[in-house]
């Protein structure tokens, strides 16, 4: 098996804390140890030699990643002239291990997603390989835990196989973000699943997809192909190719197309840690008042807020569900409820071209 | 005309700004330029010559007032060992003025009040010095504009005199702080003032009050003046004296008790800025969203809330009612409805020790 590892969002809904120059997935957010990247990484690390570890990211980003994770050989990083979405980060990865062996199993995960359960996630791969093996495009449905309205959905049908116990099942439909009502129909149907992102296959099987469903990007796969041929820089991207492909998602692209697509139920404790609220709900209460602290806090009646300022003490009275963030040069404060707009503080920076706070 | 102005307050409920060894009277919190020690000099700095101004301070505070006002001689600058409330404060000021003249007429102004109509201020004050010269000790009673429970109030009678138009009214009752039942009933009634804590009198008149009503103190001032006589030391307050004397407040000791107190209902725009809560609604709004602003600040749906960060930048998403103060070490976040409790984070460090943020 071969993982490929996204690295290239921005992750604007976690600034202050995520920053441009360096993004959710390289924090050490969701452990104190850790970045975001080396969790995903030491999640699976066992699963595969380490040069099957490819990452995919931004050419801003690639000595970040070389720093955090020194194990995977350098030319396994993949540096994108540019982001393009994940259709076409998959794709160069597709290609990228099909070199290697036509036949293996590649495994696409994002670089900055939290998962409690490593356990089950594994046992899911370990299916996901097996069904990948029979041709399918396989992914990782979530049992929702409640109508979320910021993730896709999946629904679930006929069961096609299983794997050591675990059903994999036929994904009838993709569903993007839905309202809140069918939200919440999906949860009570009991067939839906979140889409988290995470996908298995063989390169060859999703290389034929993209010829199918996407033959545009695939021709410029080719040309990459072909650049890496001529010159025998493989896994280098040539901006003048890369910058001539359309932004597109897998799923839009391909997902939501296919005919081939399996789903695999797990429980993972699985989060996108899509904004500050989500990261509350996620790390455990530092104190009686179920505030997540990190750093000095002297709290009067404060309770379920998030507290990170590492250096400076926050002093707060009165206060629920409130998220403050001090990063040393920017001070958020924002109520949970509100968490997903702190990317309008970040579009509003960016049209102010306020940079040093980006 | 003598002013002696009272700067030994610990203002903690202006904390994080406000600190022990800098309270709020030493910093320019109503003002970028000046601190408000420095304002209540200027708003009546040409009623008097500067040998005429006496400011009484605890010891650890007289290098700042020296400090900020480097025009008031040395001398004048009365040190407290400790603090022993307003009684023995003004006492020790009253005979460093009786000294100079009997007949002097001193107003007694608190270092860290604001008052917006200085003109009207300065009326008041020159119709109170013609009531202090018939004996009364005069008070300012602000026209209440709400029912405030903080403030003490008193209840205008009878009028005494005119002065210059200004009507001079016998005080009836003093009452500290109502219940706010109470403090409705005083500004629906109309003959209610605020007790804004300025006095006016000849420096005889008090000492013969405190003679009567408050003997202990004034047998220790006696003590005082004894030792200025013998070591020529005069306006140095020998510890072993001043500890001896029991805290108390003028407005107990003397005000609720002497038959001679007179009001002048004034409208001068005054505020104790007891709080943060008070200091937003005193200061103009910085912008659209009727939110005070010291430094850089970016809010989405923020509304009616004081920012206060001079170095960092906050950012804030909805947002109303909020005060924000980042003083570089320290951030408070605490609701505009909780501020009084910002004393209880006070109480709190003290109780733990913590003094480097004290």
């Amino acid at each position: 098996m071969y993982f490929v590892i996204l690295a290239g969002g921005v992750g604007s809904r976690l600034w202050p804390r995520s920053r441009r120059q360096m993004p959710k997935q390289f924090l050490n957010i969701t452990s104190p140890e850790r970045t975001m990247l080396q969790e995903t990484y030491e999640r699976v690390a066992d699963m595969a030699p380490d040069d099957h570890f490819i990452v995919v990211t931004s050419k801003a980003y690639a000595p970040t990643v070389r720093e955090q994770l020194p194990q995977v050989p350098e030319d396994n990083i993949l540096a994108e002239p540019k982001g393009r979405g994940s259709a076409p980060a998959i794709g160069v990865a597709a290609l990228f291990v099909r070199r290697r062996n036509p036949d293996a199993v590649m495994a696409c995960l994002s670089a900055d997603h939290f998962i409690t359960r490593t356990k089950e996630f594994r046992r899911a791969l370990r299916a996901a390989e097996k069904a990948a093996k029979e041709g399918y495009l396989v992914t990782l449905g979530i049992k929702p835990s409640y109508a979320e309205t910021g993730y896709g959905y999946i629904e679930g049908g006929e069961v096609l196989m299983k794997a050591d116990g675990t059903e994999i099942r036929k994904a009838v439909r993709f569903i993007e973000k839905p309202q809140l009502e069918d939200a919440q129909r999906f949860v009570a149907d009991g067939n839906f699943y979140w889409n988290a992102g995470m996908f298995i296959w063989q390169a060859s099987t999703i290389l034929d997809a993209f010829a199918r469903y996407m033959p545009d990007l695939y021709q410029r796969l080719m040309e990459i192909e072909a650049f890496w041929d001529e010159t025998g820089k493989v896994g280098e991207i040539p901006e003048e190719i890369w910058l001539a492909i359309e932004s597109e998602t897998i799923d839009y692209g391909i997902m939501e197309k296919a005919d081939n697509v399996a789903v695999i139920p797990a429980d993972l404790g699985w989060s996108d840690v899509g904004s500050w609220a989500t990261l509350l709900d996620l790390l455990p209460p530092s104190d009686d008042g179920a505030n997540v602290v990190v750093g000095r806090h002297v709290g009067i009646d404060t309770r379920n807020s998030l507290i990170f300022s590492p250096e400076r003490l926050i002093a707060t009275v009165g206060l629920e569900n409130i998220v403050i963030v001090d990063t040393g040069d920017v001070i958020l404060v924002c109520p949970k409820e509100r968490a997903q707009d702190v990317k309008k503080v970040v579009q509003y920076l960016e049209e102010q071209g306020l940079y040093d706070v980006l």
